[in-house]
């Protein structure tokens, strides 16, 4: 199926851990990402701020093994069923969404 | 806390159900869509083609009413925890991942 990328070439993707069903983490993937995704069978991304690839976990050690990539109905988001070898966030904890929106 | 919105002022917003831990849908708010799904627990968004606020289930009846909002470490993205009246996505399907991208 033909994926829409945005104007910068970019489409989100969800991490959900497999198991658990906690959404760990969004990141942006280019087509190039996905590829290294497909292909390696861990989660690869495409860093807005430093305008890089980046495989997740590549300095940590907390990579993302993808068991299933999901994509929604008008193609223009990513959902990867994953295992998560660590912490997905880089403040150590197990999900980036850690905070509540406050009242 | 401040919230990250992007060049056009939105910010991608997951919404899961609270109950299943499924990922429903991915949409995009503005400042005055998070401020009217906090104060009516219902979740808004602001549609990007139609360039329009929507109250999610508006027509459908498929409501989403929001249990808890959380951010991510970087406070660009919202994860809706949320009671799902009905399938949440406009093919009828229970998750807009309804589809898995193909080998």
């Amino acid at each position: 199926m033909k994926l829409k990328y945005d104007a910068n070439g970019l489409i989100p993707a969800i991490a959900q851990d497999a198991e658990t069903g906690q959404v760990l983490m969004v990141a942006w993937m280019n087509q190039k990402a996905l590829d290294l995704t497909r292909q390696t069978g861990q989660a690869h991304f495409w860093s807005r701020s430093r305008q890089t690839m980046w495989r997740k976990g590549e300095t940590s050690g907390n990579v993302l093994t993808v068991r299933e990539i999901w994509v929604d109905c008008d193609a223009d988001t990513l959902l990867l069923q994953v295992e998560a070898a660590g912490p997905a966030c880089h403040t150590g904890e197990t999900s980036c969404f850690f905070r509540k929106l406050e009242d």
